[in-house]
């Protein structure tokens, strides 16, 4: 049931004067539940059981912190259909996405769980001493990943429980050991409380620490920088926009001590389509770009936004087919009038700019809320020119940009912000011959993409969902996959500390079994 | 020999119009070298010339740089007298240390050489695809380690040598695929020439790509704010004080791009005396400390600056022997004028204090540049309510804080900004009875060293030299050991990349042999 109060670790709360409620794009009325805006005091109340709880959590065994782990999956999937109806009335997104993304949050939980309860993700790191060296004698020396301390984390907009309440960030910070505090996520607070009664329920049931998670509502940006500037709190996970992510940079870069910020923010994705792809497959494309650029309405941090191609008349029916095939796509609803107005405004700013051509437009769209996709083109001078054409448009929209030669293609590359994605469209053979325009790619990215869409994020450890600013506020760190959790760790050095005294994962009888390196050798 | 000139890439360069000298604190005299700060040409032209060998260097192969690595350490070894001379003259420093450092140094760059040649440390992950899985097919991703780009190194005016212009920083940066420009400390600016033309020597005879090093001069914070602001510079490293430090911090976090600030800074290394040591070992300890606190005129990192006991006779009698045996010690010499009238000032301002008592200050010091060693000691209530005595005074004197009992000598750990280390004298069975004092210093920390001396820090990978804010800008990072290279790189998937066109870390061939994580399994 939904209260519309905070979780102040394990206590609902609601003493704040300010409410605020949600809203259905599709009816395009507002949700009946009251949410209530967290106050100072309960702020400060959160964070002091989050450091209170961090002296007992960061010490918890890896086994102790899986079974909480599995326990909120199991508390998230319990909440069953009231999750995926208030989910989908908080965001305009179907059903099957409301599911598969509780499946994807589910699976990065457990798949934190077993990193843990298996251990070895410490990187206990050995050397031992050497008494008699000569002119002093060698240490002994034990390394190992210890956590930083109460992590603020604020949820995405456009993925209400993967990168949210119980999403990546949560996940890897209680799995190294973080007690968590959530700034929700005013459009969808109705489903972070739920996701949060789980975290408390399963947080209950395996006996944590009350305060190792706390879940704050705000509809303002209020709540988010009292946290981020509060001195108890040692580090920020953020996913939204530039503007959100730097503003929250900025905060914590002028704390008397300051404190890392993850964000992962905005990226157009840049799509590279090499000419005999074209030739040789150019229809069918355009076709599955038209499903990528249209895929959850464009709301996706890796929507391509972005198609650079050489001036040729394969690439001019490439653009053609892509208009069409995405004129044939019903639209579909965004996830707040907010955000769909703020796709309007953005679209006609970027369309405005002198000598883009509008390719595609979907006319026929008279539901509110609802985005009209839309192609536009540019001449790859204008574009080199025009720094407001390298900017994300949220939505279903992507710039195609019409390249005078290689040299051209290579210089817009080199120019582009960080991305989070680059993709190639060419085949072995070709792509052999554009290593600049490639290398160029890779420098501003971080994952590239041979012949697909950069929309679908796996989750394994091999993913970079990250890359140079403004992609992301750290290339250093992925917030995507188990390495995450390195986001939020730190390395810890014992000298010639007692071996009962050491934890478990730096003993010499090693009692937990996990790989280590022990005098420069991997012993696993 | 020393010009005094500027090493813009390969080629030596005058053009600055301001000149100055360093000076030898032991004569009391200015050397003879005069060294020409970098014009702003000369710093755009570093920056320019790194940005383009980055270009090279980046895809350069492990072998390669290990090549180079090594040729940088032979002709540091092959400048031979000149530079312990010139180190000696530029620092006061007698010469055991000049060739200790040397020593340091030397290993320090092998120890990258070897890691990168082995080439396991790009920390390949592979996850092969699962083209049949559904609803989606998995698409193959392989993330590896790739340079940040060119990397900016202050050296530290206490380390010419091992924290310096082919210290840990440069080292693990070249070893990363990352050009280094130094901003050359001016207390040692022939030092570090002498090592830049080392450095260049190597580049030249390994082919490295011109600008893949260059060397700044500079006395003021000119050059250094600049090449900080410059857009091309991806990532700095910083030794020294926390007002340096922080001052980089904050310019990297105002650029339109943020970039990472290692800089690893102050530290008063607390060192908690338990009653049983003193008891049974007291007067050793007290010779011992007196050693730590003195060596190398107490200008080290690591330099034990707060030593905390419980009150009692026995600590009493501690204070009175290590006041003692202080005394018994000769005073040397300080680095430049500049740290000696430093070390005054700070040790005045700490002793007039209110409750603070000075137990040994050395008064037979005619010499000048030469530190007067000094124990003062202080009532725990005092100290806590008196945050200028956390504060560090960079030389050698101690400040004694006498706690009540455990529980005011726990609140005061955890009051204490970040240390690098943290220092316990006990015996195994009584620190068991101290869990939360141990806790306390544990999360204040980057090392905790038992029954032992936190000066002396071993370059091995289990080493952590950083800490918690204001010891180090980002805690999660080490300064030294090879996993400090983890500072100058960032992960980088490949999705369905062609198998011949992936960098031969992660083609399924294996072709270098390294250790990788394939879907889950680490391989050896």
């Amino acid at each position: 049931m939904i209260t519309g109060k905070n979780h102040i670790g394990n206590q609902l709360s609601a003493e704040g004067s300010k409410t605020f409620k949600t809203f259905d794009p599709i009816s395009n009325i507002e949700n009946s539940s009251i949410h209530y805006e967290a106050s100072q005091k309960e702020i400060n109340e959160a964070v002091s059981l989050a450091s209170d709880a961090f002296k007992e959590f960061r010490t918890i065994s890896g086994q102790r912190k899986a079974a909480f782990l599995h326990a909120i999956a199991d508390e998230i999937l319990a909440l069953d259909d009231e999750l995926i109806q208030t989910y989908c009335s908080e965001t305009g997104l179907p059903e099957g996405r409301a599911k598969g993304e509780r499946g994807r949050t589910v699976f990065q939980l457990r798949s934190f769980a077993d990193l843990v309860a298996e251990g070895s993700w410490v990187d206990a790191t050995i050397d031992t001493s050497i008494t008699d060296r000569t002119p002093a004698p060698k240490p002994d020396l034990r390394k190992i990943n210890i956590p930083l301390g109460p992590v603020v984390v604020f949820g995405a907009s456009n993925f209400p429980l993967a990168y949210s309440t119980a999403g990546g960030d949560t996940a890897a910070a209680l799995a190294a050991g973080c007690p968590v505090i959530v700034k929700s996520h005013p459009m969808h607070a109705g489903t972070g409380e739920l996701v949060a009664s789980a975290i408390i329920k399963a947080a209950e049931k395996t006996n944590m620490p009350n305060g190792v998670f706390s879940n704050l509502n705000s509809s303002g940006i209020e709540v988010g920088v009292q946290l981020v500037e509060h001195p108890a709190v040692k580090a920020v996970g953020f996913t939204g926009s530039i503007r959100g992510g730097r503003a929250l940079l900025d905060l914590a870069a002028k704390r008397e001590e300051p404190i890392p910020v993850f964000a992962e923010m905005g990226s157009v994705n840049p799509v590279v389509i090499l000419p005999k792809a074209l030739t040789e497959d150019g229809n069918n494309w355009a076709k599955t770009y038209a499903g990528s650029i249209t895929l959850g309405t464009g709301q996706f941090c890796t929507n391509p936004g972005l198609i650079l191609g050489i001036k040729s008349k394969e690439f001019s029916q490439f653009i053609a087919q892509v208009s069409d095939a995405i004129l044939k796509i019903k639209p579909s609803v965004m996830l707040h009038p907010n955000i769909a107005g703020a796709y309007e405004t953005n679209k006609q700013k970027a369309i405005s700019q002198s000598d883009v051509v509008v390719t595609a437009s979907f006319k026929d769209n008279t539901q509110t809320n609802f985005a009209s996709q839309m192609i536009a083109t540019v001449e790859g001078k204008e574009f080199l020119e025009n720094s407001t054409l390298h900017q994300e448009v949220f939505g279903p929209f992507s710039m195609v940009v019409q390249c005078e030669d290689e040299n051209q293609l290579e210089e817009i590359i080199l120019q582009l912000e960080g991305q989070l994605t680059g993709t190639v469209i060419s085949d072995e053979n070709e792509v052999a011959n554009y290593p600049k325009v490639i290398a160029a790619l890779q420098n501003r990215v971080g994952r590239i993409i041979f012949n697909g869409v950069p929309t679908g994020v796996e989750v394994c450890p091999s993913m970079v969902h990250g890359g140079p600013y403004p992609s992301s506020t750290d290339s250093r760190f992925t917030a995507v996959g188990i390495h995450s959790i390195k986001r939020w760790v730190r390395p810890f050095s014992y000298q010639d500390w007692p071996n009962n005294l050491l934890p478990d994962e730096l003993k010499n009888e090693n009692p937990l079994g996990i790989s280590r390196h022990e005098d420069g050798v991997y012993k696993s």
